[in-house]
Protein backbone atom coordinates (compact mmCIF):
# COMPACT_ATOMS: atom_id res chain seq x y z
CA UNK A 1 0.00 0.00 0.00
CA UNK A 2 1.16 3.17 -1.09
CA UNK A 3 -0.44 6.35 -0.51
CA UNK A 4 0.58 10.11 -1.99
CA UNK A 5 -0.21 13.16 -0.73
CA UNK A 6 -0.91 15.96 -2.97
CA UNK A 7 -1.71 19.54 -0.91
CA UNK A 8 -2.13 23.36 -0.57
CA UNK A 9 -0.01 24.93 1.07
CA UNK A 10 -1.45 25.42 4.74
CA UNK A 11 -4.27 22.99 4.17
CA UNK A 12 -3.22 20.51 6.53
CA UNK A 13 -1.95 17.77 3.93
CA UNK A 14 1.14 16.89 5.73
CA UNK A 15 -0.55 16.54 9.00
CA UNK A 16 -2.97 14.56 8.01
CA UNK A 17 0.03 12.34 5.88
CA UNK A 18 1.92 11.98 9.11
CA UNK A 19 -0.84 11.03 11.03
CA UNK A 20 -2.29 8.61 8.32
CA UNK A 21 0.71 7.28 8.45
CA UNK A 22 1.16 6.86 12.21
CA UNK A 23 -2.48 5.29 12.51
CA UNK A 24 -1.23 2.60 9.23
CA UNK A 25 1.62 2.16 11.20
CA UNK A 26 3.36 2.21 7.45
CA UNK A 27 6.31 4.61 6.67
CA UNK A 28 6.39 8.32 6.01
CA UNK A 29 8.14 10.16 3.03
CA UNK A 30 8.09 13.94 3.15
CA UNK A 31 11.41 16.12 3.74
CA UNK A 32 13.76 13.20 3.84
CA UNK A 33 13.79 12.90 -0.22
CA UNK A 34 14.87 16.15 -0.54
CA UNK A 35 17.52 15.53 2.40
CA UNK A 36 18.20 11.96 0.08
CA UNK A 37 18.40 14.05 -3.22
CA UNK A 38 20.95 16.49 -1.46
CA UNK A 39 23.49 13.39 -0.15
CA UNK A 40 22.51 11.98 -3.44
CA UNK A 41 23.85 15.16 -5.75
CA UNK A 42 26.06 17.06 -3.43
CA UNK A 43 23.43 20.23 -3.48
CA UNK A 44 22.94 21.96 -0.54
CA UNK A 45 19.34 20.56 1.03
CA UNK A 46 18.12 24.30 0.84
CA UNK A 47 18.98 24.25 -2.80
CA UNK A 48 17.51 21.54 -3.85
CA UNK A 49 14.25 22.21 -1.89
CA UNK A 50 14.05 25.61 -4.13
CA UNK A 51 14.52 23.25 -7.13
CA UNK A 52 11.35 20.63 -6.50
CA UNK A 53 9.62 23.39 -4.37
CA UNK A 54 9.72 26.65 -7.02
CA UNK A 55 11.23 24.78 -10.40
CA UNK A 56 14.05 27.72 -10.46
CA UNK A 57 14.23 26.52 -14.11
CA UNK A 58 12.32 28.96 -16.78
CA UNK A 59 10.08 26.83 -19.25
CA UNK A 60 11.25 26.19 -22.26
CA UNK A 61 10.77 24.47 -25.62
CA UNK A 62 11.57 20.91 -26.07
CA UNK A 63 12.62 21.95 -29.71
CA UNK A 64 15.51 24.72 -29.30
CA UNK A 65 17.27 26.82 -31.81
CA UNK A 66 20.99 27.31 -31.93
CA UNK A 67 21.34 30.10 -29.94
CA UNK A 68 20.01 28.56 -26.67
CA UNK A 69 21.14 24.79 -25.56
CA UNK A 70 19.53 24.45 -22.38
CA UNK A 71 21.65 20.70 -22.74
CA UNK A 72 24.99 22.53 -22.00
CA UNK A 73 23.22 24.93 -19.71
CA UNK A 74 24.55 24.14 -16.17
CA UNK A 75 21.70 24.89 -13.92
CA UNK A 76 19.26 22.65 -16.73
CA UNK A 77 22.03 19.72 -15.86
CA UNK A 78 21.20 20.56 -12.47
CA UNK A 79 17.46 20.67 -12.39
CA UNK A 80 17.55 17.20 -14.69
CA UNK A 81 19.87 15.79 -11.88
CA UNK A 82 17.59 16.70 -8.98
CA UNK A 83 14.66 15.35 -10.76
CA UNK A 84 16.51 11.93 -12.04
CA UNK A 85 17.30 11.68 -8.20
CA UNK A 86 13.85 12.61 -7.21
CA UNK A 87 12.25 10.30 -9.22
CA UNK A 88 15.13 6.89 -8.38
CA UNK A 89 14.39 7.74 -4.44
CA UNK A 90 11.03 7.19 -4.90
CA UNK A 91 10.71 4.51 -6.45
CA UNK A 92 12.96 2.90 -3.75
CA UNK A 93 11.02 4.15 -1.14
CA UNK A 94 7.93 2.90 -2.20
CA UNK A 95 9.58 -0.84 -2.94
CA UNK A 96 10.90 -0.89 0.46
CA UNK A 97 7.42 -1.11 2.36
CA UNK A 98 3.82 0.54 2.47
CA UNK A 99 4.09 3.98 3.03
CA UNK A 100 2.71 7.71 2.81
CA UNK A 101 5.13 10.05 0.69
CA UNK A 102 3.85 14.26 0.91
CA UNK A 103 4.06 15.87 -2.39
CA UNK A 104 6.88 15.37 -4.87
CA UNK A 105 5.11 14.70 -8.13
CA UNK A 106 4.94 10.77 -6.17
CA UNK A 107 1.76 10.11 -7.68
CA UNK A 108 3.27 10.33 -11.09
CA UNK A 109 6.45 8.82 -10.47
CA UNK A 110 4.43 5.85 -9.16
CA UNK A 111 1.74 5.67 -11.58
CA UNK A 112 2.55 1.93 -12.65
CA UNK A 113 1.64 0.55 -9.24
CA UNK A 114 -1.16 2.26 -8.85
CA UNK A 115 -1.09 4.42 -5.73
CA UNK A 116 -3.84 5.68 -3.80
CA UNK A 117 -3.29 9.36 -4.71
CA UNK A 118 -4.58 11.92 -2.48
CA UNK A 119 -5.31 15.12 -2.64
CA UNK A 120 -5.85 17.83 0.63
CA UNK A 121 -7.21 21.43 0.11
CA UNK A 122 -8.89 24.03 2.19
CA UNK A 123 -10.84 27.21 1.76
CA UNK A 124 -8.13 29.84 1.96
CA UNK A 125 -9.67 31.80 4.94
CA UNK A 126 -8.73 28.26 6.96
CA UNK A 127 -5.53 28.18 5.26
CA UNK A 128 -4.49 31.59 6.54
CA UNK A 129 -5.63 31.30 9.86
CA UNK A 130 -3.71 27.75 10.24
CA UNK A 131 -0.77 29.33 8.45
CA UNK A 132 -0.53 32.13 11.52
CA UNK A 133 -1.36 29.54 13.75
CA UNK A 134 1.97 27.24 12.68
CA UNK A 135 3.81 30.28 11.79
CA UNK A 136 7.84 30.00 13.20
CA UNK A 137 8.54 32.50 15.61
CA UNK A 138 9.51 35.74 14.96
CA UNK A 139 7.39 35.52 11.53
CA UNK A 140 4.67 38.54 11.69
CA UNK A 141 3.00 38.39 8.55
CA UNK A 142 -0.57 40.52 7.87
CA UNK A 143 -3.67 37.98 6.11
CA UNK A 144 -2.60 39.91 2.76
CA UNK A 145 0.36 39.30 3.26
CA UNK A 146 -0.13 35.62 4.45
CA UNK A 147 -2.27 35.40 1.64
CA UNK A 148 0.20 35.84 -0.67
CA UNK A 149 2.52 33.84 0.67
CA UNK A 150 0.48 31.11 0.64
CA UNK A 151 -0.97 31.78 -3.26
CA UNK A 152 3.00 32.08 -4.20
CA UNK A 153 4.27 28.83 -2.80
CA UNK A 154 1.10 26.89 -4.41
CA UNK A 155 1.95 28.92 -7.58
CA UNK A 156 5.28 27.18 -7.44
CA UNK A 157 3.95 23.73 -6.64
CA UNK A 158 1.87 23.81 -9.30
CA UNK A 159 4.22 25.04 -12.00
CA UNK A 160 6.87 22.32 -10.65
CA UNK A 161 3.72 19.71 -10.93
CA UNK A 162 2.78 20.55 -14.33
CA UNK A 163 6.31 20.89 -16.10
CA UNK A 164 6.96 17.55 -14.60
CA UNK A 165 3.96 15.56 -15.27
CA UNK A 166 2.38 17.20 -18.30
CA UNK A 167 -0.92 17.26 -16.19
CA UNK A 168 -2.33 20.23 -13.94
CA UNK A 169 -1.53 20.19 -10.31
CA UNK A 170 -4.99 19.34 -8.28
CA UNK A 171 -7.31 18.81 -10.77
CA UNK A 172 -9.47 16.08 -9.39
CA UNK A 173 -8.70 13.40 -12.60
CA UNK A 174 -5.05 12.75 -10.98
CA UNK A 175 -6.38 11.88 -7.80
CA UNK A 176 -8.41 8.73 -5.97
CA UNK A 177 -9.73 11.30 -3.05
CA UNK A 178 -9.71 15.10 -2.60
CA UNK A 179 -10.27 15.90 0.75
CA UNK A 180 -11.36 19.32 2.01
CA UNK A 181 -9.98 20.63 5.73
CA UNK A 182 -11.69 23.60 5.84
CA UNK A 183 -13.91 22.02 8.68
CA UNK A 184 -12.51 19.25 9.90
CA UNK A 185 -10.30 18.63 12.82
CA UNK A 186 -7.77 16.42 10.87
CA UNK A 187 -6.62 14.41 14.21
CA UNK A 188 -10.43 13.17 14.62
CA UNK A 189 -10.74 12.87 10.87
CA UNK A 190 -7.97 10.63 10.40
CA UNK A 191 -8.86 7.30 11.66
CA UNK A 192 -12.16 7.59 9.81
CA UNK A 193 -10.36 8.36 6.89
CA UNK A 194 -8.12 5.46 6.97
CA UNK A 195 -10.67 2.80 6.51
CA UNK A 196 -10.40 4.07 2.83
CA UNK A 197 -7.59 2.25 2.60
CA UNK A 198 -8.57 -0.79 3.70
CA UNK A 199 -7.39 -4.09 1.35
CA UNK A 200 -11.18 -4.91 0.61
CA UNK A 201 -12.16 -1.11 -0.11
CA UNK B 1 -26.89 14.96 8.98
CA UNK B 2 -27.73 15.97 5.33
CA UNK B 3 -25.53 14.67 2.93
CA UNK B 4 -25.28 16.06 -1.00
CA UNK B 5 -23.56 14.38 -3.62
CA UNK B 6 -23.23 15.74 -7.11
CA UNK B 7 -21.87 13.60 -9.90
CA UNK B 8 -20.62 13.11 -13.24
CA UNK B 9 -22.59 10.65 -15.76
CA UNK B 10 -21.58 7.73 -15.29
CA UNK B 11 -19.73 7.52 -12.17
CA UNK B 12 -21.82 5.88 -10.29
CA UNK B 13 -22.87 8.50 -7.86
CA UNK B 14 -26.50 7.88 -7.46
CA UNK B 15 -25.88 4.07 -6.55
CA UNK B 16 -23.19 5.57 -3.96
CA UNK B 17 -26.24 8.17 -2.31
CA UNK B 18 -28.50 5.52 -2.47
CA UNK B 19 -26.05 2.65 -1.09
CA UNK B 20 -25.06 5.42 1.24
CA UNK B 21 -28.56 6.14 2.39
CA UNK B 22 -28.84 2.47 2.78
CA UNK B 23 -25.97 2.10 5.43
CA UNK B 24 -26.67 5.19 6.93
CA UNK B 25 -30.45 4.23 7.23
CA UNK B 26 -31.14 7.68 6.30
CA UNK B 27 -33.55 8.95 3.57
CA UNK B 28 -32.60 9.15 -0.24
CA UNK B 29 -34.06 11.79 -2.76
CA UNK B 30 -33.23 11.31 -5.86
CA UNK B 31 -35.55 11.36 -8.76
CA UNK B 32 -38.63 12.44 -6.06
CA UNK B 33 -37.64 15.60 -6.34
CA UNK B 34 -38.53 15.92 -9.53
CA UNK B 35 -41.96 14.00 -9.03
CA UNK B 36 -42.40 16.11 -6.08
CA UNK B 37 -41.56 19.55 -8.06
CA UNK B 38 -44.24 17.96 -10.78
CA UNK B 39 -46.63 17.82 -9.08
CA UNK B 40 -46.88 21.43 -7.62
CA UNK B 41 -46.33 23.01 -10.78
CA UNK B 42 -48.50 20.48 -12.63
CA UNK B 43 -45.92 20.57 -15.12
CA UNK B 44 -45.06 16.78 -16.68
CA UNK B 45 -42.05 14.89 -15.02
CA UNK B 46 -40.36 14.69 -18.50
CA UNK B 47 -40.68 18.58 -18.68
CA UNK B 48 -39.02 18.88 -15.57
CA UNK B 49 -36.42 17.17 -15.78
CA UNK B 50 -35.53 18.40 -19.00
CA UNK B 51 -35.69 22.05 -17.00
CA UNK B 52 -33.35 20.94 -14.57
CA UNK B 53 -31.33 18.51 -16.40
CA UNK B 54 -30.30 20.59 -19.49
CA UNK B 55 -31.22 24.01 -18.75
CA UNK B 56 -33.55 24.66 -21.70
CA UNK B 57 -33.48 28.73 -21.25
CA UNK B 58 -30.78 30.30 -22.59
CA UNK B 59 -28.22 32.62 -20.43
CA UNK B 60 -29.13 35.99 -20.63
CA UNK B 61 -28.12 39.20 -18.84
CA UNK B 62 -29.57 40.57 -16.07
CA UNK B 63 -30.07 43.91 -17.23
CA UNK B 64 -32.17 43.77 -20.01
CA UNK B 65 -32.86 46.31 -22.84
CA UNK B 66 -36.28 46.66 -23.99
CA UNK B 67 -36.42 44.54 -27.24
CA UNK B 68 -35.77 41.64 -25.04
CA UNK B 69 -37.87 40.93 -21.82
CA UNK B 70 -37.37 37.90 -20.64
CA UNK B 71 -39.88 38.65 -17.42
CA UNK B 72 -42.87 38.51 -19.87
CA UNK B 73 -41.73 35.54 -21.78
CA UNK B 74 -43.37 32.48 -20.37
CA UNK B 75 -40.47 29.99 -20.67
CA UNK B 76 -38.30 31.97 -18.36
CA UNK B 77 -41.64 32.04 -16.01
CA UNK B 78 -41.76 28.30 -16.10
CA UNK B 79 -37.88 27.88 -15.67
CA UNK B 80 -38.21 30.07 -12.71
CA UNK B 81 -41.05 28.53 -11.18
CA UNK B 82 -39.33 24.88 -11.64
CA UNK B 83 -36.32 26.69 -9.76
CA UNK B 84 -38.58 27.92 -6.95
CA UNK B 85 -40.16 24.96 -6.16
CA UNK B 86 -36.94 22.96 -6.51
CA UNK B 87 -35.33 25.04 -3.55
CA UNK B 88 -38.55 25.04 -1.52
CA UNK B 89 -38.64 20.62 -1.64
CA UNK B 90 -35.04 20.51 -0.77
CA UNK B 91 -35.35 22.92 1.97
CA UNK B 92 -38.49 20.93 3.46
CA UNK B 93 -36.37 17.16 2.99
CA UNK B 94 -33.52 18.36 4.64
CA UNK B 95 -35.63 20.10 7.81
CA UNK B 96 -37.74 16.75 7.57
CA UNK B 97 -34.88 14.34 8.52
CA UNK B 98 -31.34 12.87 7.88
CA UNK B 99 -31.19 12.48 3.89
CA UNK B 100 -28.88 11.97 1.33
CA UNK B 101 -29.97 14.27 -1.96
CA UNK B 102 -28.32 13.71 -5.27
CA UNK B 103 -28.22 16.31 -7.83
CA UNK B 104 -30.58 19.42 -7.99
CA UNK B 105 -27.71 21.77 -6.94
CA UNK B 106 -28.97 20.95 -2.92
CA UNK B 107 -25.35 21.79 -1.59
CA UNK B 108 -25.90 25.14 -2.79
CA UNK B 109 -29.82 25.28 -2.03
CA UNK B 110 -28.87 23.84 1.90
CA UNK B 111 -25.51 25.99 2.40
CA UNK B 112 -26.57 27.90 4.98
CA UNK B 113 -27.38 24.70 6.94
CA UNK B 114 -23.86 23.31 5.99
CA UNK B 115 -24.29 20.11 4.13
CA UNK B 116 -21.67 17.78 3.84
CA UNK B 117 -21.24 17.83 0.06
CA UNK B 118 -19.84 15.26 -1.77
CA UNK B 119 -18.86 15.17 -5.60
CA UNK B 120 -18.61 11.25 -7.57
CA UNK B 121 -16.23 11.27 -10.63
CA UNK B 122 -14.52 8.94 -12.89
CA UNK B 123 -11.95 8.65 -15.54
CA UNK B 124 -14.56 8.85 -19.01
CA UNK B 125 -13.17 5.09 -20.13
CA UNK B 126 -14.93 3.81 -16.52
CA UNK B 127 -17.84 6.11 -16.59
CA UNK B 128 -18.49 4.58 -20.71
CA UNK B 129 -18.40 1.00 -19.65
CA UNK B 130 -20.79 1.32 -16.69
CA UNK B 131 -23.10 3.36 -19.01
CA UNK B 132 -23.16 0.14 -21.21
CA UNK B 133 -23.47 -2.07 -18.42
CA UNK B 134 -26.74 -0.06 -17.34
CA UNK B 135 -28.18 1.12 -21.11
CA UNK B 136 -31.89 0.29 -21.00
CA UNK B 137 -32.62 -2.64 -23.35
CA UNK B 138 -32.38 -1.65 -27.01
CA UNK B 139 -30.49 1.09 -26.28
CA UNK B 140 -27.19 0.08 -28.64
CA UNK B 141 -24.64 2.79 -28.66
CA UNK B 142 -20.96 2.50 -29.89
CA UNK B 143 -18.34 3.91 -27.58
CA UNK B 144 -18.07 7.16 -29.60
CA UNK B 145 -21.54 7.44 -29.47
CA UNK B 146 -21.88 6.43 -25.37
CA UNK B 147 -19.04 9.35 -24.75
CA UNK B 148 -20.57 12.10 -26.70
CA UNK B 149 -24.04 11.15 -24.64
CA UNK B 150 -21.88 11.25 -21.14
CA UNK B 151 -20.27 14.76 -22.20
CA UNK B 152 -23.91 16.43 -23.15
CA UNK B 153 -25.46 15.28 -20.51
CA UNK B 154 -22.55 16.64 -18.46
CA UNK B 155 -22.75 19.42 -20.17
CA UNK B 156 -25.85 20.31 -19.13
CA UNK B 157 -25.54 20.07 -15.38
CA UNK B 158 -22.53 22.24 -15.42
CA UNK B 159 -24.79 24.64 -17.10
CA UNK B 160 -27.50 24.47 -14.73
CA UNK B 161 -25.60 24.68 -11.83
CA UNK B 162 -23.68 27.44 -12.97
CA UNK B 163 -26.63 29.39 -13.78
CA UNK B 164 -28.62 28.85 -10.64
CA UNK B 165 -25.04 28.99 -8.00
CA UNK B 166 -23.02 31.10 -9.82
CA UNK B 167 -19.60 28.51 -9.17
CA UNK B 168 -18.30 25.79 -11.25
CA UNK B 169 -19.74 22.07 -11.51
CA UNK B 170 -17.15 19.50 -10.40
CA UNK B 171 -15.10 22.82 -8.73
CA UNK B 172 -13.16 21.07 -5.43
CA UNK B 173 -13.66 24.37 -3.85
CA UNK B 174 -17.83 23.73 -3.80
CA UNK B 175 -17.29 20.28 -1.51
CA UNK B 176 -15.77 18.56 1.63
CA UNK B 177 -14.75 15.00 -0.28
CA UNK B 178 -14.50 14.31 -3.96
CA UNK B 179 -14.07 11.04 -5.07
CA UNK B 180 -12.87 8.84 -7.94
CA UNK B 181 -14.87 5.81 -8.39
CA UNK B 182 -12.56 4.49 -11.16
CA UNK B 183 -10.63 1.72 -9.18
CA UNK B 184 -13.74 1.44 -6.87
CA UNK B 185 -16.18 -0.66 -6.34
CA UNK B 186 -19.32 1.30 -5.04
CA UNK B 187 -20.28 -1.30 -2.97
CA UNK B 188 -17.34 -2.18 -0.94
CA UNK B 189 -16.29 1.29 -0.56
CA UNK B 190 -19.77 2.39 0.66
CA UNK B 191 -19.64 1.09 4.09
CA UNK B 192 -15.44 2.36 4.73
CA UNK B 193 -17.24 5.80 3.28
CA UNK B 194 -19.53 5.97 5.61
CA UNK B 195 -17.20 6.55 8.73
CA UNK B 196 -16.26 10.48 7.11
CA UNK B 197 -19.89 11.19 8.27
CA UNK B 198 -19.65 9.97 11.91
CA UNK B 199 -20.51 12.78 14.36
CA UNK B 200 -16.99 12.98 15.86
CA UNK B 201 -15.10 13.19 12.59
Amino acid sequence: MVITIGREFGSGGRELGRRLADYLQIAYYDKEIISEIAKRTALSEEYVHNVVENHPYPLFPITIGRSFNPIGNPMFQITQSVYAEQTQIIKEMAAKSDCVIVGRCADYILREQKPWRVFVFADIDARIERCHRRAPQGEVLTDKEMKQKINSIDKGRAKYYEFFTGSKWGDRKNYDYLVNTTNIRIRDFVPHFAHLFREDS
